[in-house]
């Protein structure tokens, strides 16, 4: 299972000297029944987004009729979002999160009803790429989907979020250049997203991407690195995927006939 | 609108010298309310079935209930299937057309609950190429996806069928070397199916994939070729897109991280 790899690059060292030589403890705790159908809901497509298609598609009343966790963005690229047992926080520029009106409308989420078919204990993760590593382990199935919800005590994490947008709308790429990042040390929060398959490039991200959010529901904002002292893992397979596509007009006229696969990459990161 | 490229080898000179000069005429005859929430609805990728993945996965009876319109294949790759009016047509290594039963599964089919936005009347259509140029001015946004029936009086339908395989299932394109192909003259008939846009080349076909049935619901089959004298066309835009994936070990095991749009180009044909 093949994460991505800008992931890799970002080690944070400061981490790796004090937890040298502790490894990452697991075990399951539940069983399973992956074969349940479970459905991840998209609204719109992640090339869209990185165009600058950021006019609000549905509200989030609607959105969490379809799914009680994920993540998404607000009308206007206004913050980064979280849902969490059925309630939107939306992380704006500040890094502050407050709870949005469900009468909001998101340009781009992924939701899902979350039930967890595993669970499982980590401690002593060094990084986000070793959380992935241990992540890889929960996903049987490298053409599926799979929603993660990640409860822990962290040492360390970063996170962005974006500013509101005027149109012209800027493509994504350029509004990230000048993101703003919040760090949080010794934080309890959850980290809640998706593992998407390679064949989702075109409408998704392969691989990771996950957004936190403080246990106090104060901050977060989109993951760019973590450290996590000890944390559980619940893990759903998502065997449908129903993706609703944008009816307005600057939709029907972007071009998403090729992936923008690295500039993806640089705006994820 | 860019139509894949292989059709347009394939035209059918015998009828362009009959058929030449005479222009197709269309006129919208009803309004529209592209703006609904359809859903197109799919089993599987097509992807997955190129690559052998032939179990049967959901019942046709569960299918018809997602929609009433669309296409597929059988548990095993028994046939090309027609599902019109709610009902499943199943086209067998013959050509000849039989009622599939509710109970038979199938490992990959897209249907809708077509409801026409809009319909055009079209005659003196010389081939295929020519068809999917008339249906290109019924698509004003290329990144939904569309469904088609057209009924109409065919001067000339070619068609093609797979025959039932065996474990271990050989790839579509070895199957398609081989393929039993029909032609049908001066016949009565309907095609049904979809256009796809480009974003969707990992799960589908992007461009058109219409199958063809005969009006006495006795032939039909994958279509290759066609002239039609005249006809009305119904579309239905989708703006939804609902992907159920398939929970065997075959699928788990396929590689679909890269798209196979030569091959796919060569077993559509």
């Amino acid at each position: 299972m093949k994460k991505p790899s800008f992931y890799m690059l970002l080690f944070f060292l400061v981490f790796c000297g004090a937890l040298a030589g502790c490894a990452a403890s697991s075990t399951s705790s539940s069983g399973s029944d992956a074969g349940s159908d479970d459905v991840l809901y998209q609204v719109s497509t992640l090339n869209a987004l990185m165009q600058g298609v950021y006019d609000g598609e549905i509200t989030f009343d609607q959105l969490t009729k379809e799914g009680d966790l994920g993540i998404g963005t607000f009308d206007g690229l206004d913050g980064e979002g979280i849902v969490l047992d059925g309630k939107v926080y939306q992380v704006r520029a500040d890094g502050k999160a407050v709870q949005a009106d469900g009468s909001g409308k998101t340009p781009f989420a992924v939701v899902t009803d979350f039930e967890a078919d595993e669970q499982v204990q980590l401690s002593n993760i060094n990084d986000l790429s070793q959380l992935q590593t241990e992540l890889d382990k929960l996903l049987p199935n490298p053409n599926m989907f799979y929603a993660f919800k990640v409860e822990g005590t962290f040492k360390y994490v970063k996170t962005r979020s974006v500013p509101k947008q005027n149109k012209p709308y800027p493509p994504l790429a350029e509004v990230t250049k000048t993101q703003p990042t919040f760090e949080f040390h010794d934080v309890k929060g959850t980290l809640v997203g998706f593992w998407c398959p390679s064949f989702a490039r075109d409408v998704n991200l392969p691989g990771y991407h996950l957004h936190f959010l403080t246990a106090d529901r104060e901050a977060g904002g989109h993951l760019l690195e973590c450290s996590m002292e000890e944390g559980t893992v619940s893990v759903d397979t998502t065997t449908g995927f129903h993706m609703i596509l944008p009816q307005n007009e600057h939709f029907a006229q972007v071009d998403l006939g090729h992936t923008q696969e690295e500039e993806i990459e640089k705006v994820e990161q």
